[in-house]
């Protein structure tokens, strides 16, 4: 679940991230490294067709090797 | 150099990459994986304070290490 748009943007995005592998529906990816307003890094991914945003865990083995499947040029 | 928002999302945002190490400008990446309108994995960077938009080469190691320091929670 995300908060952007909301006028949040001054502090954290994510509330949850998704626990589930949802690589294969990811559209894109948008990455937030820590800043003043969010100690933590954030990944928003936006869903293909729906364009729903998810925020995901960077922690998170599965969500590390699809961020390397896709620097690889592969689909995540 | 970018080209989104010119209406141009049918086929690859980027026409060419920094070679520069630009990791401390960062200020989030967005990172679109091959799909069918390009056939190539697409990073593009905004910059902090200007919000200038640069697209990166996801094959150049600096690159790679950005994004690995940022996935490890630390500043690009």
């Amino acid at each position: 679940m995300s908060m952007r748009g909301l006028g949040m943007e001054l502090r954290c995005r994510c509330i949850q991230t998704e626990s589930q592998r949802i690589g294969r529906l990811i559209e894109s990816l948008e990455i937030f490294p820590p800043s003043q307003h969010c100690k933590d890094t954030e990944i928003i991914a936006t869903l293909k067709g729906t364009g729903q945003e998810i925020c995901l865990d960077p922690n998170a083995p599965w969500v590390k090797k699809v961020i390397e499947r896709i620097l690889a040029n592969r689909k995540p």
